[in-house]
């Protein structure tokens, strides 16, 4: 039986149907529209020879067990974000499904190959994303986790014993790594770079490492009528000017991103200068060195700017995350992989996280394969890829996986 | 019976002790408390020739016949904001009453001498200041004040009710106007001018004109992480270029102030480039044509900085009100009574707005005296004037009047 990327369509639209709203996709992971999506996916595997489990951090496998033990994984998550599009980790999962199939009717793997669907990758509802890779990989401190509630109160444990899951026992999914020797992942691209460049198809290098901050510029509040423009302290241009002088710190660090993506003011009303002013700040690099300088050139402009405008800064980490590279020989199957499928490569980083850096923390060798992003738009219900694309992407995902059995069986 | 500025101190203190609380003054109008103070300032009365009488909006008008019913005001107000200073509105009124006293003590004065204690000039509760100086001076729209109520849901119009003010009526209080032919006006600076020079009194030319508007810069929402820098239409690069760009169209206008005191970002999460940013803008300057220069100069910024940032840009008036410029011989009296006070004067605008302002758009000519702020602070419990500035401010208010009595007995 050969590969049907048209049925890896279908299966999407069907899943949509399934559970998507007027407002999009809902499949928030611990409700029961995405214990509804897992039964469904569940159900698809009928007739295929492979063994279905779910372990102790909620994540399913589905194992077709080859003549090695050796194995190689193909993960994805059907969980979305609220009102989220119809490809966000599903696609990964169905496209994996597809393969799966491929691979099984062609008899017994050399390998033995997994497809994992992973447990709450969004965190939309308690605000932890990468609950079930996390918990795989060991990185996880689940004493992190124990308060976090929902917008409702529900709190994550609460949650999670509806599907039989306990911090207390969720990092035992460790040992689902255990054989692992390759680990890939198709996704969207969810942002604009493939579109831009008007190509189907990229090879991810790594996800950024990021560096996370709050930063909150002193002034004084003072009248706005009653203050000469010399006499003020205004907090606000320390915003200003650390806002653009960051954009420019970015320019100087090529494939790097910086961005400030909330302002608040204070007293924040129109009659009065503004005397508090924070800022977040998030800056990302696929190199451990550029993203540290990037941060080390913004918070030097920040002393400067704030002796210059008398007032203080202070800088608070949020969180950061070291840049975490894909594998050597991954990265060039999968470029192989791509050109065989349509011709044309391109090799990029990904800005978001995914459970693919979980895994390559683990040790496990990863690669992830982009699909161009219609609008370079997701978690929103016009995320969309055109179907030649997704087709593409099957058909190259495929090859990727026969490439890497081999590679695994040589190996 | 001479000035005794002591006394005016004096009983500063004694209306701070029954109508303020550890958290500063209480006298919002249409409260009990500000009635308390009210009738406290009655009393202060008793034994002087003088009439007593509360206008249909709620201002109280104590009267000293003259020879001529050609009257010289004197005015402020009693009413504070909630947790105010012990200064701002009363020490007019305090300092008023001293030198009606003075006036008193020689006889029948040349001209009629009135005190008005304004009604809500701080519009603290309601959101609506120059309530009763509005209504005298004919400006008032009743109209736009029928709905208003304050944070407990209690309207204005009940509230007036309880003082027997009625919006219908308010603005026959314009008859108390009929023979006034000067307004003197004692306030503290509530700005840093004044201490910034080392100087207890300043005479003031009137109050700013003032443009306020809201600005929206519209972008694209997009991923922090995915989204390169050269993709991104960043909506609050609009609002750090304009703010900084802002302050220098307030330096080619010198004494013309330009506040951004409010940004607000949508999304407004740390992973997301800004797709929405709303500023304020509060403009002012006592020339109206350099305010109105200030205005076009901001919005040719924005349009510059929308294009070059690919945004979107759009602006909505909030309010705005011409500058008022106080009498040019009135502002010569005052600056004379200064010199001879304490040696030293100095001339500046007024930032906030004052009932002086009212009275001047009615045509009575009309002037302000600023007595030095601490810190330049106000509408806060630590607002103080040192007591040899308040005694000051006093003598040379006195000097004032009676400059002002002889220039319209002569005139």
């Amino acid at each position: 039986m050969s590969l049907q990327p048209q049925r890896t369509i279908d299966e999407l639209k069907e899943l949509r149907a399934l559970t998507g709203d007027d407002d999009g996709a809902q499949r928030v992971a611990w409700t029961d529209t995405w214990a509804t999506a897992r039964s469904w996916m569940k159900e698809k595997l009928a007739g295929l020879p492979v063994e279905y489990e779910t372990d102790q951090a909620g994540n399913v496998w589905v194992t077709l067990r080859g003549k090695s033990d050796k194995t190689m994984l193909i993960g994805g998550h059907l969980d979305s974000v609220p009102n989220g599009g119809w490809l966000d980790g599903c696609l990964n999962v169905m496209a994996g499904l597809e393969v799966l199939r491929r691979i099984a009717s062609e008899g017994t793997p050399p390998v033995t190959v997994r497809l994992v669907d992973w447990a709450d990758e969004e965190g939309a509802r308690f605000g932890r994303s990468l609950f079930g890779s996390s918990a795989a990989s060991n990185t996880m401190n689940p004493d992190e986790l124990r308060d976090l509630k929902d917008k409702n109160g529900v709190t994550l444990v609460d949650a999670l014993a509806r599907f039989g899951v306990s911090l207390d026992t969720c990092k035992q999914a460790h040992a689902q790594l255990k054989n692992a020797a390759a680990y890939l992942e198709l996704h969207i691209e969810q942002g604009p770079v493939l579109e831009s460049l008007d190509l189907p198809l990229g090879v991810v290098l790594g996800t950024f490492g990021v560096e996370r901050h709050a930063i909150r510029f002193t002034g004084q509040a003072a009248h706005s009528g009653s203050t000469p423009m010399d006499k003020r302290r205004d907090a606000l241009g320390g915003v200003s000017r650390l806002h653009l002088e960051i954009r420019e710190v970015a320019k100087r660090h090529p494939s790097g991103v910086c961005t400030v993506g909330r302002v608040v003011t204070q007293p924040g009303i129109v009659t009065a200068v503004v005397g508090q002013a924070d800022m977040t700040l998030d800056q990302r690099h696929l190199d451990a060195e550029h993203l540290a300088a990037m941060l080390q050139e913004a918070k030097d402009a920040s002393q400067r700017i704030a002796a210059d405008e008398k007032i203080d800064v202070e800088w608070n980490r949020i969180w950061q995350i070291e840049p975490i590279l894909f594998h050597p020989h991954l990265i060039d199957l999968c470029e192989q992989s791509i050109m065989e499928t349509c011709g044309v490569s391109h090799r990029l980083p990904s800005g978001p996280l995914h459970d693919a850096a979980e895994v390559a923390r683990a040790g496990v060798p990863t690669i992830m394969m982009f699909v161009q992003s219609l609008y370079g738009i997701s978690h929103n219900k016009i995320e969309d890829t055109k179907e030649e694309h997704i087709a593409y992407s099957v058909q190259a995902f495929d090859r990727l996986a026969s490439k890497t059995m081999q590679w695994l069986a040589q190996g």
